[in-house]
């Protein structure tokens, strides 16, 4: 992830770094541009079809859908934005239970004990490093495939890194417990903390693995398609060769939010849309050492 | 369910998967087709309506409800997804509860202890599997029911479960409590994850036995099916035979939105986009087995 | 509450039961049709305004307004599609806590205290019983309105039924506490699930007796009557003799909208499509009735 | 509030209660009329513009930004009605703690300790009456605002009532646990109640000083300011004299939305659609009365 | 922020006070309408295209696209506003949590105890000032940029100063828990306010240090910029030198929408609309010491 001004208008709009949906469509673009040039040739050109042939008021069938389609685009864009915002918020809370773990800890372990803080200050950063390894597996993204994965040797037999750390921590509170280092009133408190780990672990899984309904997505594209490739045949005869940039800029449009939909709905990946859990590894590594440093 | 690349659009656009709601829709569409064929013999062969007739503006009325039909749509289709995203975070939770009660208890119980251990390692994953086993019975669906079903034997009189099955681990739980094998600080440590799993049944089997209601799917279908109907009247003499694709697309639309949130709306049934339950039972089962192994 | 197969459009579209929106909408459609023939007559075959009159034009009205009104309708199908869902889930929590405080209990009483078993084998279904009661009350719809109800003789006196259930409740698991026959430990760990009854109590109370806003909800009537009552003005000149079932059927779209919000939104009625009480609170005692047994 | 049957229409429809968004409209209202009048007299009998007239053509401008303004409006009514029943559900929040606070001490006091009894039946209403008052107040709304007030003297300095209730409670409850009239475990039993009253004052209180930004605000007025005032300048030329209603009716719908939003948004004035503050703080005084008589 | 009548239509309409989004437009405001006399002028005056003219179509393009983009705009706008709401209900709960805090503590500590009530009167205000600064802070903004910074000599290196005060907080309550001033319930019962200061902090840093993806905000720049540009294309032919308001006026719309989205998605600025945090952290030192004065 970069980090960018978001009043700054001439960048969002002249430049096209690598994070832009304009770049991987280009092709697209140009395709559909070629495309509306033949339809529109043949229809005016070559058939020199009249102003007045029924084949205009085909436009009729884009108002009527223009506004589902929209519509559509709008709520999947938000969809996945919404398992974007879903991640980072349990990145978040990974960030502030580790804080409040080490804060609490810090307080709790007698001062000469600098076995376990060592452990705490080295194993509580671990966990976000091996949760984002975790998640940029192919093995975890796959996990509900019905399908066998030959092709992933680790698939479905490896041992899952985060629960091995999150175990080694649990045990050792519960350990301290166990020699009356903490109370029963101190391990109460520790509780949130410490089982707050696999929750956020399996909670991004889910997101990870589950992306949205096929027969839903399939459909989008789908429609997306056939809205596109029928439009020059109904603009042809109202608009001439202006049809060109129209049909390729509302191509542009609609394929744009369902790319970006499509990029931001697994925010666990390494787009550049991406969130940037090396960087919140890195920040947990530093609080936790400050605090039990 | 089958874990599918969102970025393919090839794939989405022309392979017709079972998933895919254009499949049971071929039938009626063909259906449509015939009838707006019909309908545009009708008023342009038959009855030669000039293209003055008042039966052209017919239209106005779909141009003035086309937006509340694909409103309606869209929003029906995101209730339906916001009750499967539901179910899958029920599920989500399942695994990490079993996850962090399998932990704990690895942690909890003395190392000699192999008869308890033993005893969850069977237990934990056997809720998951009793769990789907229970939202896929037709007496789980039709619970709230106000009619009498002679044709289920065991409507109303077999045994819950999945209860049976927490009430064991609970019954377990409470006894190593008892018997002083963990304390009561750790009591409290494990309650949440155990009062969670009748939760999670009760919440899955709300989604289950309670569809959106019925006035509203009803109205749904009945807006679709007069919209569409009176489609032709209005298009013919504007478009001629291009009313035949034309209106046979826009029903696809519309359909297929409610296709879809039907089908995702109750997400522990055997379609292919449903929940991977079994899967899910799988691998809760292979981490509390690493886990207490 | 009947259980219906959402896939069956057939039924949907065709027949017309008890809960169609359809029915009690009838009279006020065939009236909307003689007024919208009524204006036709007038503006057609009276007055015999010509096709470029200015009245034509009132149409442009309703395509500004169309889309806040369809807007406005389907937001207000969802406000009360979330109360009525919102509603259910109390219900739902209801099955769950009672569930869990039987099996708890169940495990936690000595094996020979018949007496508190089969108090709590008939308290907590009781509660289901009462709080259905208590919601199907007028004196509870009312309880927030600032006029005095005369003729409701218990209005603001009667007892709190579903309170005192709760209290004897809490009041035999404290005794049971201060008796000693259930540690500290376990008084917290039931905590949750007694104290939740009375706040499932006080939620659904909040859903019966809180319509949404009057000003909101009149405005909407307001707004549908006079759309639908100036439409044929300007609809006659473009349709002629179409205007009547166009209007008729932009009618029943926009007011069935509005009556399955009405409908829906208070979920505690006796309407076909209110939630299932009497059903719940069956199964709740089959519930807990195996799991004290 | 006054409770209403949400399914009488007429009443909704002909009736203009104090609570409609109508009254306060219809000045605006007539002067909307004259305007319209003015334009429409200018264009057609004094400029006698033609038919043909580019000004004709200004509709389309409204029919581009009709959505974006009906959408932006039918947000914002939704946004304020989120926060209305929000803060009902603060409100329902108290009725419930209240509740459970007091079947919980009626159970965990003595029998003979009527001097607590009394104390706590005394001061539970006492938090909602003070609530409510603090809620009404102008130095609360004003709370947040950078101005200086000096035409209210307690501005800023006047003693928090509802905190002081809340510290006399909280105060008596940790006395009872230091003189063990109640246990620890019943200390940690009490807490959730306990401390949500100040919770649900600080949620009240945020609702109440803080109105949507400003300037978000300000520009849904200024739209529906510059698009109605626009709006006869196209329409006088293709509807003549029926531009009056329209652009008054036009005028009525966006206004209203605005006016409701603007009425429902703080939820604890002395509005009519406002929450029944003193009905509620009235029943909780019934209900605890009841359960610690 | 200053409070402002939501009722006061004529200061909103007519006003532009330094937080009206009207201000910084107004520059380009003039180019566009610069541009589009420029566009007018070419097409009716210089190449003297007909009525008839292919380009006069061109709005078909953006009526079918007026849609999706009035819609992105609003669910834009909304998501910025959801950020801004999310923020404020974290500073109201930091005045909640403060309270509480303050209040339990004056309960629990000896009366004649005053170094700690003097710690906790300053400490405790303390935080809301720490965060506040912390929140104001590049450094803070930046903590997930993927680019180095070497203009904040502090980037990464600082110590975490909202940190460092929850941890004292944290560790003087401890303390106090060790040398038995409190006890084990009462520590239970402060834990949960307590851990709710580092949540606090972490949620406010993410909702700072992450604007929406940048794919998605760089997209709606840019359709934003090519629907107006086009605009005049389409239009001069129909409206003639209407046409420079309009534009102008549909620019002011669109271009208002997302810089009230710019403005309010990150509320922990200095703008007008963003939170008072220096005012709620002054209400919270009021409170806090009248509770433990």
């Amino acid at each position: 992830m970069f980090y960018y001004n978001s009043k700054d208008w001439l960048l969002a709009i002249f430049r096209i770094p690598k994070a832009d949906t304009l770049r991987p469509l280009i092709p697209t673009l140009i395709f559909i541009a070629l495309y509306s040039w033949g339809i529109v040739y043949l229809e005016v050109n070559y058939l020199k079809l009249s102003e007045n042939s029924d084949a205009r008021n085909i436009t009729i069938m884009h108002t009527l859908l223009g506004f589902a389609i929209s519509m559509l685009l709008v709520f999947r864009t938000n969809t996945a934005y919404d398992r974007w915002w879903e991640g980072r918020k349990h990145w978040g809370s990974l960030v502030n239970n580790s804080r409040n773990l080490a804060i609490k800890l810090q307080v709790f372990l007698p001062v000469e004990d600098h076995g376990s803080r060592t452990f705490f200050k080295q194993v509580i950063p671990l966990y976000a490093l091996a949760l984002r390894r975790h998640l940029q597996k192919d093995s975890t993204m796959l996990q509900l495939d019905e399908n066998p994965h030959p092709e992933l040797p680790d698939f479905g037999h490896k041992v899952h890194v985060p629960n091995k750390v999150a175990e080694s921590m649990i045990f050792k509170v519960h350990n301290l417990y166990k020699n009356k280092v903490i109370s029963g009133d101190q391990l109460i408190v520790l509780n949130g903390e410490i089982s707050s780990f696999t929750d956020i672990c399996g909670a991004c899984e889910r997101i990870k693995n589950t992306p949205i309904p096929f027969s839903y997505s399939a459909f989008i594209k789908k429609f997306i398609f056939i809205y596109v490739a029928t439009l020059p045949f109904g603009l042809a005869l109202s608009m001439g060769y202006f049809t060109i940039p129209v049909t390729t800029f509302i191509f542009y449009v609609l394929a744009s939010l369902e790319l970006i939909a499509e990029e931001i709905e697994d925010p666990f990946g390494t787009d550049s849309n991406d969130l940037p859990m090396a960087k919140i590894a890195e920040n947990i590594k530093g609080n936790v050492g400050e605090i039990l440093g």
